[in-house]
């Protein structure tokens, strides 16, 4: 029976200093490195094993991966990076304290950026210390200055739909230590849930999300793994 | 310009214990950690940088490789593991403290079996705890049960010469973790090393070997990468 298992990554610096984070490269906290630690633990306890590992090429995403396939004694299994699983590009927002983003252009502004399905922030300027377009990861890559959450899914729904479903439909057991919202982009395909839902979904750091699938991939289960479950 | 950089794991906890290793999976040390992350700070700092990466498939090369990247923010780029770049399979001497085979069947034999370039010691019996040819990341691979160095060299060099050389031909800059026997195989190749001489050529752990390459790949120069070098 296929099964995906989708792993936000464990909390980042940013995460902590409450900042827009998107393509900038924060990397985990102590915290995000105990949260992937125990994810990992979690899974070897329940029995879980996987055949082929996809993740983002950011690194609290790869280092997530990295520490959970280290718990499971699995460090030797495949792992394929790949930008169509990166966070959601916030552009003009990146880096900001939320709070301060808040104070400046009101709440009600950052809720629409934060919360709407395809309204991007405004782009972010090619002079900003937070521009990751001149990173060599991304030689070849339209990078984008800013990204909706309609944005991000259009990127990373096709990059499931070809790289990872094909494996599923083989019985591959998979694992994806991604970002908050190209997990979304994935989940609300699955889930089949609406454009103003998929908003409000929040996927918490570091708890593995299970996904039972049948051989057309149709959802049996769905669950959060944690220690209560 | 094609460059090639070999680097033997860090210390691991068997190593630490003075016992043969080869294809059991000790993980590295503390100490083994710490070169580990020395290697990659000293690669970063002296301006190192790469396209493509290659482990083993043991944990103890593969997070010597991983700590490297974290080191030099490089842990986007694609790495390749396989079971060629293992460690040489030291047979019946896997897991026995070296102290105690001296002391069992006398140095000089010991001498022979780690020292003679194409005399394997005795094979593992299955039944060993220490046998791994049960394991799923060996699945489909025929796991010797004993390799002299020749037998190692025989089935590195192959995967050199298809994986890793032609990207060095198109000028791809390539790193290699592994392992102190996969290493010389790589080494003997490259440095036209007799069968004699390669038996006591010393890798240490945790200390990057450069090797700068002409197109055909004939060798430029070769150093060790050290804080003094």
């Amino acid at each position: 029976m296929p099964k995906l298992v989708l792993l936000r990554h464990g909390q980042s610096q940013w995460n902590l200093e409450n900042r827009f984070t998107g393509w900038w490269d924060s990397d985990l906290s102590d915290k995000g490195i105990a949260e992937a630690r125990a994810a990992g633990k979690l899974l070897k306890d329940r029995g879980f094993d996987f055949d082929q590992c996809f993740t983002s090429v950011q690194t609290r995403a790869i280092r997530t991966l990295h520490l959970v396939l280290h718990e499971m004694d699995r460090l030797w299994l495949p792992v394929t990076k790949d930008w169509h699983l990166n966070e959601r590009h916030y552009g003009g927002l990146t880096g900001l304290n939320k709070q301060e983003m808040i104070d400046k252009v009101g709440a009600a502004q950052v809720k629409i950026w934060r919360r709407s399905f395809d309204t991007p922030p405004p782009p972010l300027p090619e002079d900003s210390p937070y521009f990751v377009g001149r990173d060599r990861r991304y030689s070849g890559v339209d990078v984008p200055a800013s990204e909706s959450l309609k944005d991000t899914i259009e990127r990373a729904l096709p990059y499931y739909q070809a790289e990872i479903a094909p494996r599923l439909m083989q019985g591959q057991r998979i694992i994806v230590a991604a970002h908050g919202n190209s997990l979304r982009a994935l989940e609300k395909h699955l889930s089949k849930i609406s454009d103003d839902a998929i908003v409000s979904l929040e996927i918490p750091t570091g708890e593995p999300i299970v996904y039972e699938l049948a051989d057309d991939l149709s959802v049996h289960d769905r669950y959060y793994l944690t220690e209560r479950s």
